[in-house]
């Protein structure tokens, strides 16, 4: 069971959750959950979090059917951040990308490699369905 | 180049930055950059961060020898979250461990699962080596 006493929100009572896609690795986002979006994740399965702009509690795909469902959830080191590992349906991103991680800032040829990598898992994986 | 103009800094002036392995694909850590931490990783090449409880910059590495080196910078779709992809010396987590997020809170053995794919990402990336 999860022991939320574990965790230190912020001064709004929230904590950032980065979402891992399990079969890729790839980072899809980063968002945030106060305590009753945690509780909602925790006991229905799929990702709820926070919305700081519409302030209020939403579930990740409730309208465009990309749902999120949690496959592992782990807290850092110092108990302020959460990673989740999730199986994504269909697209993350709004903007229909795969991730909302899209736009390089910087880089010197490794975004290509990474892929590569990830490539290969999607390939491990596939064959291991 | 970067377009820092492209970034949303909070209102204290902070970016968070999701660390992600470019070799496990592990999520390493989550840490906060402001304005001239950005400057001096990109700068550098090393990724700098800033210390919201000692509330100045540091290099990350600059006393463990553990350094990360930037190997790709992404912006989120909103611009208010950074992915660095990074090649790690030793390990990224102060306590010892390889990443900050190795404790479950939740979970139904796809840890497992996704340490199995991991550890294969190793392996191919050793075998490109």
């Amino acid at each position: 069971m999860i022991d939320i006493s574990q965790l230190k929100f912020d001064q709004n009572g929230l904590i950032p959750v980065i979402v891992q896609d399990s079969s890729t690795g790839k980072v899809l986002m980063l968002a945030y959950m106060n305590r009753e979006a945690l509780e909602l994740t925790i006991q229905t399965g799929y990702m709820h979090y926070f919305s700081r702009s519409r302030n209020k509690i939403w579930k990740k795909g409730e309208t465009s059917g990309n749902v999120q469902k949690l496959k592992n959830l782990f807290l850092d080191c110092d108990g302020d951040t959460l990673l989740a590992i999730v199986e994504q349906t269909g697209v993350a991103c709004h903007t229909g990308n795969e991730t909302c991680f899209f736009t390089t800032l910087e880089g010197n040829g490794e975004k290509i490699a990474t892929d590569i990598i990830f490539s290969l898992m999607e390939t491990i994986n596939d064959r291991k369905q």
